[in-house]
C-alpha cells in the first residue's frame, strides 16, 4: 500500500484540480465577463444558475442531516443560513432572484425552473444526490470548489459591471457577499479534510469529489454554451431569448 | 371516494391520537414524575433519552434537505438552532449533557451512546429514516407530538425538582427552554398539516404519523421499564445503575 500524502500535500493536489478543471477556465465565463454575451444568454446564464442555487441549501441540509458530530453541524449550519437566510436576513437565494429582477425575468418563472435546461437540472441534482450518498469525507470535500471561487467572483463583479449597462450595483450583491463567505466556508471544509483524509485511498476520494465537482459545474455551463451560443440548439420548453 | 375532514376535524383528530397514544400515559413517566425511581433509573432515562435528543438535529436536517420551498425551510431551521445552538448559544443538546452531568453520568460515556439500550437506538433511528423517506406532508406531521410536549414538560419540572435532591434547577433547564420553542414549533407543524392534507387519504396518513411517533416514543419508555423497573432485565452491554 502507498503511503498517504502529507496534508500540505494533499492541499496543494486539491489545487492542482481547481487550476484544472474549475469552470472558471470555461469560455462560457470567458464570454460572460468580457460583457461579450446579449441580454437573452445573460438571462439564460442566470434563470440556469438558479437551479443550482436554489439546490444547494438541500445539499447542505443532507449533510447536515448525516452527521451524528455536533460541531461538525454548527459549523455546516452557516451554509444554509447564508443561502436561505434567517428573519428579517434574506439570503443568497433572495439576492440571486435580485439578480434575475434586474435582467427583467419574471420571478415565479424562475423560480418555477420550468425554463431551465434538463441538463442543468439533472447536473444540479446529481450533486445533491452525491453529498446524500457518497461517504461523509466526500460530501465535504466536494464543496472545496469554494476555493477557487472567489478569483472568479471578483472577476465576474468587475467585468459585468462594466460590461453590461443592464447589470448594476444592486444586481451584483449576491457575489459580493459570497467573497467573504466562501472563504470562510472554504477554509473549514479544507482543514476538515486535510485532518480527516488519512490513508492515500481517502485522499483519492477527496481529489475525485472534488473533480466531481468541477464537472458540475462545468456541465451547466457546457449545457448553457451549446444551447445559447454556438449553435443555438434551445431544447423544447427551455427558454428561449428575446433576439431584440 | 369519502369527503375530507375540514381543518379543525383533522385537527381534533391529531389531539385524539395525543390523548389515547403520547408517552404522557406511559407508566414510566408516572414514576420518574412522582419521584419513585431511583438515581440509577433516572440516569438511564436521561442516557438513554440521549439517543432521541441526539437525533434530532438530523431528522429535522433530512426535512430541510427534502423541501424544495425555501419558506418551509426558513421556518423549519429554527428547530435545528434550537437543538444544536449556534455560535455563543449552546442549544438543547448541550442542556441535555448538563442534565446527564448533574447527574453524574460522565459525558463522553454518555455521547458514545454505547450505554442505551438497542432498542432506543432502533427507536430512534426509525424516526429519522420515516422522516427521510415518507412524503413530507408526514415527516411535518411526525412532528406534532411536540403539541402534547408542554403539559409533560411542566409536570416534569415540578415532579422532578419536588422527587429527587439530585435535581436541581440547572438540570431542568432543558425543558423550560422547550416550554416555548415546542409550542411555536407545533403551532407552524400544525397549521401546515392543516392547509396542506386536503385529501382524506392525506389527512389519514398525518394522523398514522403522528400514531407512529407516539410510538417511537412509546416504545423507549417501554424499553426502560423493561430493563430498569421491572423485571429489570439489561441487555448486555447496557447501562446497569449502581444500586447504593
Amino acid at each position: 500500500m502507498s503511503a498517504p500524502m502529507k496534508p500540505e500535500q494533499l492541499e496543494a493536489a486539491i489545487r492542482q484540480v481547481g487550476a484544472e478543471r474549475y469552470h472558471d477556465k470555461h469560455p462560457f465565463h470567458g464570454l460572460l465577463h468580457g460583457g461579450k454575451l446579449d441580454k437573452g444568454q445573460v438571462q439564460a446564464w442566470a434563470l440556469n444558475r438558479y437551479c443550482y442555487q436554489s439546490a444547494v441549501p438541500r445539499k447542505d441540509a443532507a449533510l447536515l442531516s448525516r452527521t451524528h458530530e455536533r460541531g461538525l453541524r454548527r459549523e455546516w449550519i452557516h451554509r444554509l443560513l447564508d443561502h436561505d437566510g434567517l428573519g428579517g436576513e434574506e439570503g443568497g437565494i433572495e439576492r440571486w432572484l435580485i439578480l434575475t429582477d434586474a435582467l427583467g425575468l419574471e420571478r415565479d418563472y424562475v423560480v418555477s425552473m420550468q425554463g431551465a435546461l434538463p441538463a442543468t437540472r439533472f447536473a444540479v441534482e446529481a450533486y445533491v444526490n452525491f453529498v446524500r450518498e457518497r461517504p461523509l469525507l466526500e460530501a465535504v470535500a466536494s464543496s472545496l470548489t469554494e476555493l477557487f471561487a472567489p478569483t472568479l467572483h471578483r472577476e465576474r463583479i468587475g467585468g459585468m459591471l462594466e460590461g453590461y449597462d443592464f447589470i448594476g450595483e444592486g444586481a451584483v450583491q449576491y457575489f459580493r457577499r459570497r467573497l467573504e463567505q466562501a472563504n470562510r466556508d472554504a477554509d473549514f471544509a479544507l482543514d476538515y479534510v486535510k485532518r480527516q483524509a488519512k490513508t492515500l485511498q481517502e485522499q483519492e476520494a477527496v481529489l475525485a469529489a472534488v473533480r466531481f465537482k468541477c464537472d458540475v459545474l462545468w456541465a451547466q455551463l457546457d449545457a448553457l454554451h451549446h444551447a445559447y451560443v454556438v449553435p443555438a440548439l434551445v431544447p423544447p420548453g427551455a427558454f428561449r431569448p428575446q433576439r431584440s
